[in-house]
């Protein structure tokens, strides 16, 4: 692939973000995107301070490649959190869920370069102002957390693209090195990945969830939550239980009381298919098995250069 | 733009189909597609078959350039509409909302080349078997009707493109060259623009609904009415009646009572932007003016080369 403003300016090799996931993206899987090539995230989402210290410790000494952490501002531990990437020097941090002004300043003083993750025009202008260093944005078919507006990745790449000068990278639906060329034919400047690599073989996930992924078809998913925060689920028992709630108008509060507590810990990570809240995109329809990271990098590597040979042979 | 096998196939000069969409697209904004290059539709799903003939008769005098006519198969006048298709020999037919297989023999046996919609892949599979000229997949984004899977055009691009060896064209959030180019970079052979068409000089939309339309902004529109039969519209104080019937439990009942009759045309055609039934797409947010049709094109030739040449710079 190709050199662009985010490869130059985060010192990696391919304009490729592992997206940080919950349950999924630990050190290994991070350190093994970063030895590929692209940027590894550990997900600090499902972490406590103690059990992020040591991921970015186990990176630290696994690579010498640039790596990140993302955190979820809204998180209850999200403050604790961010002391420990300071104090660890990580060389990037992802914020999402809240407001890029409030730690951008700080992260920069302390050498960390700083992503904020959008989803609508509003919070990619705002995160621009804030001095970030790029911006993911994530459009309505990504997994997991999702944006309330609803707008599609290809819409955000070009309405974002008309106002925005730092590097942007595009998030969600991404399956394809022609995906990624495609993408960066319309003004990115890179990805982010996710569903991808949580179906990877460095991926912390359950083999059970990743089993799912593969044989996830057309319209497995759907995005539902949407009175206590949008989250895009893979088609199970819990889901069917949300959806039917919510098509008969349940109001937030019994959205919160059937969601529990610890329900994507007891799917995604422990493996309960049926009672597990299983948080991935609409591309799992294209994913068709388990690979290594090496192998999904290889892959996306001779699609991406195999669609850039057949452009340029257009006249 | 460029010669695909969707041009060769439907002899045009550029890989544009202008959607058919009711209340926008009469003869006048599909002759002048057709003679700027595109593949104009006349929209045949607000029509009597003897209005629908009165325009394709009109279009033929005005034109020698191909041109096409769209029909939901489910709608109430599908089968006397289409008996006036094949009377007047129109040379393209893009069917919707029904069985791809029911109809498309006899069109060739007329003579006439058939486009499939579908928005997921079962039905783009069912519409292969069935013989089609081409498919047109339709993603999430798009404006008016829409797919109950909620699959992105970004995400059906990639599935599709898999399975399916006929012509594909994209529809759904493309407002730039750009776009086309990057679909294309992932395999599309052309592409269907809807909302762009809807604000143009000559769509016979009402001059409220384009100012409207021109006037939007980032998550300006949204998909309701899926129990009786998702439809994306701008926001509006029908929208907001409908949203909050949804939101509530409101039964399929409830909302065909509240929908009630007309109500596009109220809108779009009369221009009652207050009660109307506004339809549109994302990319409804990126369209800044009213323009002709062939400044709309001129804007997406250049903007498209623009972006094959950078790609052409990469290494």
């Amino acid at each position: 692939m190709i050199k662009t403003s985010f490869t130059e300016i985060f010192g990696v090799k391919y304009p490729v973000i592992q997206g940080g996931m919950v349950w999924c993206s630990g050190w290994r899987l991070a350190c093994a995107v970063s030895e590929a090539g692209g940027l590894g995230i550990i997900g600090s989402g499902s972490m406590y301070p103690e059990v992020l210290k040591d991921h970015i410790r186990k990176i630290k000494a696994a690579t010498e490649k640039p790596f990140g952490v993302n955190v979820p501002l809204m998180y209850a531990h999200a403050d604790q959190l961010i002391e420990v990437m300071i104090e660890e020097k990580v060389p990037v941090i992802i914020t999402s869920a809240g407001s890029p002004s409030k730690y951008t300043s700080r992260f920069h003083e302390a050498g960390i370069k700083v992503i904020h993750v959008v989803s609508n025009l509003k919070f990619a202008l705002k995160s621009q102002e804030a001095g970030v260093d790029a911006i993911v944005f994530e459009g309505f078919e990504a997994g997991g957390h999702n944006g309330t507006e609803e707008t599609s990745t290809l819409v955000l790449m070009q309405l974002l693209r008309k106002h925005i000068r730092v590097p942007l990278l595009a998030a969600g639906g991404i399956g394809s090195g022609e995906a990624i060329l495609g993408l960066m034919a319309m003004g990115a400047d890179g990805v982010q990945i996710g569903s991808l690599f949580a179906a990877a073989r460095e991926s912390s996930a359950h083999d059970s969830f990743k089993a799912l992924i593969v044989s996830a078809g057309d319209g497995a998913t759907d995005l539902v939550l949407k009175k206590i925060g949008a989250t895009r689920l893979l088609k199970n028992r819990f889901y069917n239980e949300v959806k039917e709630l919510e098509l008969n108008g349940g109001s937030a509060d019994e959205l919160k009381d059937l969601l529990g507590k610890g329900r994507a810990r007891i799917g995604m990570f422990e493996g309960d298919m049926e009672n597990g809240e299983l948080e991935i995109g609409q591309i799992a329809g294209c994913i068709e098995s388990v690979k290594s990271v090496n192998e999904i990098f290889d892959e996306l590597k001779s699609s991406f250069n195999d669609a850039l040979n057949r452009l340029k042979l257009m006249e």
